[in-house]
């Protein structure tokens, strides 16, 4: 996602870090407050009858909860005296457990390995394609947990960075030259059916984008595909987005085509997100994300970030999230936010 | 395996952090040493029959086994330039298996984030509340592993930092001025009773505490309770402290009353804990713990510490702990800590 | 708990640690690349019918898969004025499943300690054994993922470290004086039969060794053995190994004989393995390892290492793996591997 406000990283490392030329880089940061969430709900149980019928019941949780995230990037490099930089992340995470309002422990997730040369990175193993190495794919994201997003009406899975799982081992390309940036992605995916007793289906995953920046705008197309597998479709997505930085104000247009296997949830998405920077500490947002499919999700909401110095922020928003005819549920949350 | 290529280890370590407005700290501690409990058991099995009678099996371990924790503890911090310090913690830990006599791994447990302004600091998420903050409610406890203290007769359960789990997600308050300092928290918790199927009971558990240190001699009272929940009464702890320091003198007085569901545990709990300085480099220590119920753990032991500098000390200690009627059983252990 | 001494809490950041007494050193490796095992497999539903035949279902996973791992090593430290090195070790790994091609959550192991005196270490804890710390048991081991070895043909299960899961409680204790070096290792164990219900056995296993070194040959003698149990039988193994360093030149010869409980994997093991520096960067590898018993494995294949400099290389091997009388499996990997 788009980091609005300045990010000041600690970086440990063999000396000076300058001039490093292998290390070890922690950064990371750490994020609580009150979160709310009209109607909260957990499951509680969930039982399986003799023929087969899954129930599951679920009670109310507090409606208001104390919400927290606590994050640390464990990053190995090495930089050859040829340029080429080699690095290995790891990252440790605890979140809250948003249906109970309980604590989590932390976890570790899978690595991801990267080769930097020049404006070309190969990233592989718990990697991000191309979607979601696209900042202006999230825009400005409202709220201390960024629970808005002008992407709601997205309902494709596309590869995404996993930082409490394993991720999918993948592959990502990215090559940028002078205002021009392409990336492409492949995730190999063996689907073994039926417990494995049955047939194996490839359903591989791959992705393209390419980006222009002319002057202050930027504009960027991203397509990519499931294959079909066993009894299921070929899914596929494309998104366009235009995004604009001018002094105090960064706002992003979204526009995409989802093709998935629920007819209700296929069909164009789009949305807008805002951002602006008023006076000299505090930020405001506003988004809103919505689809043509009738179980599409619709955003809507505004937030502020206050900068209190040091990376350091207080940040906030209110909005509703409505699923498809369901009744819309206004969810809110206020906290701090800092980087270390 | 052996390594015929050159490997560059990247290594950082201790320096001054004084002027670091943001970054990350690493402490922690490791000890290791011998164990000894008399009739040490471990269950081997358990099982489940068809009318939901539940069978333990137990089987005789090694009385004498290695015991051994790695702590580490993860510690990002900001401070604004207000003087406002927000910090966020996750340990890692590792303990071996006190039953079986086998490792365990190393785990990750849940974050705590504090916000520390002057002489106020207000933590949430896994924190430790009023008793657990209390210094004096521990007193001195010897031993490597820590295993004998003067509050052996309390029963109730208190809010707890956790180190190998998740913790409760609660908040803790405490404010210094002078030799004054008060302190509170509270625990939001949910109980679904019968799987979440039954009715859906609030059991919060709060505590608030005072202190006053005049001259060398710090008086403490807290208060906790945990309401009452479905077909659970309501709980309470009332403690309270006396701590001394002179020179190489270091003694507490502890006398609680708790209240808690089971009457064979309810009443008075009583208890003292000294250390003295013996020399330049060794400590002992003498622990006395007891309650005034039939099922209260009575503990009473001596305890060395012997100072190798550098952070490092050996360690041991004896006693017996006697659970109500039964038995008392030897406890003892020796080995060296080391901080880091 | 009161702290009555003091806690010299390191503290981490930029510095250099030749005079540091105490604190915490990070370090590991990534690799990655492409690892090809010809008919590679995986178990994708284990089933137990109702009289307790276990049915394994396999399926034919990707021959070629992204392989990769991210090891770091977390290493508290502590030496006293005395001269006495205490050492806390906790490690952080992450590997991809190589049975599926997909990628693992990263984990924590099981702690080790040591106390280093002069020449004199002893570890305790997750340890590695006589066997496991004797870099000329495993010679040079060709490929990105070290997976050709000389020592194919054992099938003892010596004390080891395990860089994933807890390890064995275990003590190994090292002298070096001069050329001579002795170790020997024990791990106490004891294995409650039919989950607990039978009767309780030690199993308990230790080993010795014996190294010389004369000019640039080392000769090493190792004996270790696991005690009987319930229906078990002793088990042993004696390992004899030469190595030899001379300029760019490092070779082993590997000689065994184990005594293990399947009569198809007795008997004699032997190997040698062979590393050639070819230029300045350029690492060249042979290995052979093969047993005299039915279902030994033999190992055979050739490897090849570039170094990239700041502690990157290249690396690569192809070779066959064949256990007893099934048809050999070609096995090939190439890919970077960068310390940090």
């Amino acid at each position: 996602m788009k980091q609005l406000l300045f990010a000041s990283t600690a970086t440990i490392a063999t000396a000076g870090i300058a001039a490093a030329e292998s290390g070890i880089n922690l950064s990371g940061y750490g994020r609580f407050g009150i979160g709310y969430l009209e109607d909260r709900q957990n499951t509680t149980l969930t039982t399986t009858t003799a023929n087969g019928t899954v129930n599951q019941f679920t009670a109310d949780s507090d409606e208001a909860i104390l919400i927290s995230r606590f994050r640390l990037n464990i990053d190995g490099f090495t930089e050859t005296d040829g340029g080429v930089r080699f690095e290995g992340r790891v990252r440790l995470q605890a979140d809250e457990d948003s249906d109970t309002g309980e604590a989590n422990d932390a976890g570790l997730n899978g690595a991801r390995f990267s080769v930097i040369y020049g404006g070309l990175r190969v990233d592989a193993g718990n990697v991000a394609g191309s979607f979601d190495n696209l900042d202006d794919y999230f825009g400005t994201e409202p709220g201390l947990e960024e629970f808005l997003g002008q992407y709601s009406g997205v309902n494709y899975s596309f590869l995404e960075y996993e930082s409490t799982g394993s991720g999918d081992n993948a592959v990502f390309f990215q090559y940028t030259v002078g205002d021009f940036a392409v990336s492409a992605s492949y995730d190999q995916n063996t689907i073994f059916a039926n417990n494995g007793t049955g047939a194996t289906t490839d359903r591989d995953r791959w992705d393209v984008s390419a980006a222009y920046t002319f002057n202050n705008i930027t504009a960027s197309l991203v397509y990519g595909e499931t294959d079909e597998g066993d009894g299921v479709e070929k899914e596929s997505l494309t998104v366009f987005t235009l995004g604009a930085e001018f002094n105090d104000f960064y706002g992003t247009l979204f526009l995409a085509d989802d093709d998935v296997a629920d007819d209700d949830e296929n069909g164009t998405a789009y949305g807008f997100s805002v951002a602006y920077n008023l006076g000299a500490a505090t930020t405001l947002q506003l988004v809103y994300g919505d689809g043509s499919a009738d179980n599409d999700t619709r955003n809507i909401g505004v937030g502020a970030i206050y900068d209190l110095g040091a990376g350091a922020t207080l940040r906030g928003a209110v909005g509703e999230v409505k699923d498809g005819d369901d009744d819309g549920r206004i969810q809110a949350d206020f906290g701090v936010w800092f980087n270390f």
